[in-house]
């Protein structure tokens, strides 16, 4: 079953100049977002180009009817919660409208007026997010870490059976650009028995892909495997800034708590289910041994194409390297395949006992990290615990964040014979 | 500094006769929440003996003004949120009014119109959540269940130092009354290696205060010790329910998941900060040897009345039990006395990391129990993780919730020349 149609035409082309070969957002894109010029209030747009789409004075001009007027008044408030309450057939009908406007030039001289520049825009979080759950799916990242503390036994018994998985704060999450406050804490020095309270030392990054819920489900229901992709509406970058020595200290035995819940950064634009459909892939392979998931867990369509076609990368900018007009200095780029369990696995696993997922949800897949060095998630993995400095180009090293260091997250979808697409920003600097 | 007013007078009574000696709500509690009748929208009330005051409906009858208008209007809509976020000072300024009202005999007349049976309403969730954390500041608790596993060691060497909490799910928090779904769940047979998936089989309670956070804190500021006070509206009753089977092979390494978040039963009424005045006790000392907390967690004048004068109780009535007519046995009583933490020390810790907070915010304390089994706040600590059944006087026996049983927690807060108070049911039956 193919849920591509002419949204996804390589060939189709956007009359706006700035979306023809953009390496973000191309007609094929279309993610929607929330923006604000000054002294506006925050309304929902989708991004073309170096443009935005004003969904609300697009639809107060009359260019959506029937449905696709439905769904638009849904994506043109001050928050995308009713556009996430959306069905798929609902966004995928507002999807065909758009990308009709945007590229049909019958339609330029009505809909240009219409169209903001993203440089005179600010971007806020998408949605009021009801819940934030974080998950540990990226193995590799597992592993990784689980090696620094049980060199012989990284991964616990539960990893291949059970999608591991905690609440985070919701009221932290932040779009791009936030500014990152080193966050103080409780921190225990090796050696000593007292702990001290001060800013934290070992301030970290953690790569990961966010998910966002549309249609929810109701306390007490469950969503069974095959119809979990119906749940999600998009996907984003998304970075779990951590503080490593606050985390090992107060993480026993009920997790992590002040650790992560001062900042979470989303990239602001979500890129559609809908966008994303030409690059799904298989979901790699278990290894053999590994045991297969419970019945619940388990569908071979999911299986079939629940992975994507997507290369993940986190880079630096240092201070210095800002002042000498160097670029950012990538620390790791791998593919999002290393996650062990499908965005599925986790939609589904996460309603198992009846607990309730409402559109603006959002979900963190973990870290996404390689086995080897050239696509670690975090400092914590690449520096082995903070023990081994990384070297940046300028001689400078890091272990941990220093202060007006600079983090910058990307995602690029890429499938043979269809148009790359990206997440747009998802970077923070420390203050 | 004593913030006793008029309203805390054991000598005031109610012309609402059912007020007059009622175990919950005389006029010296006046506690908020959420209520409707059949067929019409949720909104605000205060529960005063059998009845409750319908706040919009006095406040457009004219019965406030000034000051006491904006802060009836705020308790007066759908949810409270707009009431938690008033200023101590406004919260207070209305008590005062409302107690006049309810109290003054020249006032019958004027206000009785717009009181309602308590037996004629549903009664909700007092107001929109918006992140729910839970803390393990029951220090026997945490030593009962320690020493299932660690009995030589039975508590972690952070617990004295930090605060220990987690996120919750904020969606799955209930109104007292809401049915209690059996999750099901992943779970590992001791002495097997591969999981199955079914309902859980140790289906537990936990007895926790709730604190309702009132006025919040930015995004990268701190509450002082000595300001924290000003940051809670009010309390509840809260059971944790709580599947101990899925929690055992779930939570390691990042906490507890699904084993927690199917459901939060919470008592609908929140017992405003002014109304637990009288009730203000000493922390309890820290035995000799305890570590005195970091400053940043310390304040003499928190310690000298940050605890309460407050028993609470857990009762089961069984399916049996309902059908013979008889009364509900309880389970545990104690003191409340048995946090480590004060709620003051809660709410700066959580901040101290400049974790934002926002009205509506909803904190636990963790389970609180007694050293013995005179008032254990669980039965995986009553039954020592499930060897032990308890016997009903009817001769039944549990070990864990079967269904049909009903938990119903209870909570009292006396003091000696002051009328005592109570929260009001927090109920769940097992479905």
């Amino acid at each position: 079953m193919s849920r591509l149609d002419e949204t996804h035409d390589p060939a189709r082309t956007s009359w706006v100049e700035s979306a023809v070969g953009h390496p973000d957002f191309p007609i094929q894109n279309l993610p929607h977002g929330i923006f604000n010029r000054a002294g506006e209030a925050p309304r929902g747009g989708v991004a073309i180009g170096d443009l935005i789409l004003d969904v609300a004075s697009a639809t107060a001009a009359g260019l959506f009817e029937g449905e696709t007027l439905t769904a638009a008044q849904a994506a043109a408030g001050e928050t995308l919660n009713p556009w996430l309450a959306l069905s798929p057939a609902e966004r995928r009908a507002l999807r065909r409208r758009l990308s009709a406007l945007l590229s049909d030039t019958d339609q330029t001289e009505a809909v240009r007026p219409h169209l903001v520049a993203s440089s005179k825009v600010r971007l806020h979080l998408p949605a009021r997010i009801g819940d934030y759950t974080d998950f540990y799916a990226g193995i590799h990242h597992a592993v990784n870490v689980g090696r620094l503390f049980r060199p012989d036994n990284p991964l616990l018994p539960n990893y291949k059976h059970v999608p591991i998985g905690y609440h985070g704060r919701a009221s932290s999450v932040v779009a791009s650009g936030h500014p990152v406050l080193r966050p103080h804490g409780q921190t225990l020095t090796p050696g000593v028995e007292t702990p001290t309270y001060g800013p934290s030392r070992r301030l970290d990054i953690e790569l990961e892909l966010g998910v966002w819920i549309g249609q929810g489900c109701a306390l007490g229901d469950t969503i069974p495997i095959h119809e979990a992709g119906r749940h999600i509406a998009g996907l984003c970058l998304l970075n779990d800034w951590s503080a490593r020595d606050l985390q090992a200290w107060e993480y026993q035995p009920l997790g992590p708590f002040l650790a992560k819940n001062f900042l979470t950064t989303v990239s602001p634009w979500i890129v559609t289910t809908e966008a994303l459909e030409p690059f799904r892939i298989a979901q790699p392979q278990r290894p053999d041994g590994d045991p297969r998931p419970l019945p619940y867990l388990w569908d071979d369509q999911d299986q079939a194409r629940g992975a994507f076609a997507l290369e993940l990368e986190s880079a630096i900018l240092t201070p210095r390297m800002r002042e000498a007009g160097e670029t950012h200095f990538v620390l790791g780029r791998g593919p999002a395949t290393n996650l062990y369990w499908t965005l599925a696995q986790l939609v589904t696993h996460h309603a198992s006992n009846g607990c309730n997922l409402n559109p603006g949800d959002l979900l963190g897949t973990g870290t996404i990290s390689t086995p080897d060095d050239s696509g670690c998630g975090s400092l914590l993995e690449l520096t082995r615990g903070g023990q081994n400095p990384i070297r940046l180009p300028n001689g400078e090293t890091r272990t941990f964040l220093e202060s007006g260091d600079e983090i910058i997250l990307a995602g690029r979808l890429g499938a043979p014979g269809f148009v790359a697409l990206g997440f747009g920003e998802c970077r923070g600097t420390i203050a």
